[in-house]
């Protein structure tokens, strides 16, 4: 598997009281359209069983580019917007996969 | 997308100095045999561009005990037998999947 160029990311999120599940709704908006594009090969929003507030989304896109490209359109514009207002915090780890199974 | 059962994991590897690389090797064997098995749906092994001895695996699994079952695997135990004296830590991060997109 030939993965040089890839480009990954774990976003925590820290909900504000009780703002979770409509933050995971936004999150989870447009992940079957074209907002995200062919260049990401995964987006994964997942909760925490013992963080009430805490949201995880797993990214991976094929090259860095990709991710800025798809942050910049309107429809992501418009959900970052709307999901403001529940996010008390983020924080993004950057990763380059080199290998493994899934892909 | 149904993901009622899954579970994920983001686990940081802090290698030993020097170590990165040979750790990396180690954590990548077996992940296109059976030694995963069919119920791992994802497991990506990442480097860090700014922490030279951080490694990152992103797993997800159908559901919890698949994940256990893997770890009691003695090609398993073989590999961690030998990651251990490349480890200076490991943290885990316990998430569960609600949906997106690239499973």
């Amino acid at each position: 598997m030939i993965l040089l160029s890839r480009f990954g990311m774990y976003v925590k999120f820290t909900a504000k009281p009780g703002q979770r599940d409509a933050l995971v709704n936004i999150l989870l908006e447009g992940t079957d359209s074209e907002q995200l594009g062919k260049e990401c090969d995964l987006y994964i929003v997942n909760v925490s069983d013992t963080e009430p507030d805490t949201i995880w989304v797993t990214e991976m896109w094929s090259h860095p580019e990709a991710h800025e490209a798809s942050l910049a359109q309107e429809a992501t514009k418009a959900s970052i917007k709307r999901a403001m207002p529940l996010i008390a915090g983020v924080e993004a780890t950057k990763v380059r996969p080199v290998g493994g199974k899934g892909l």
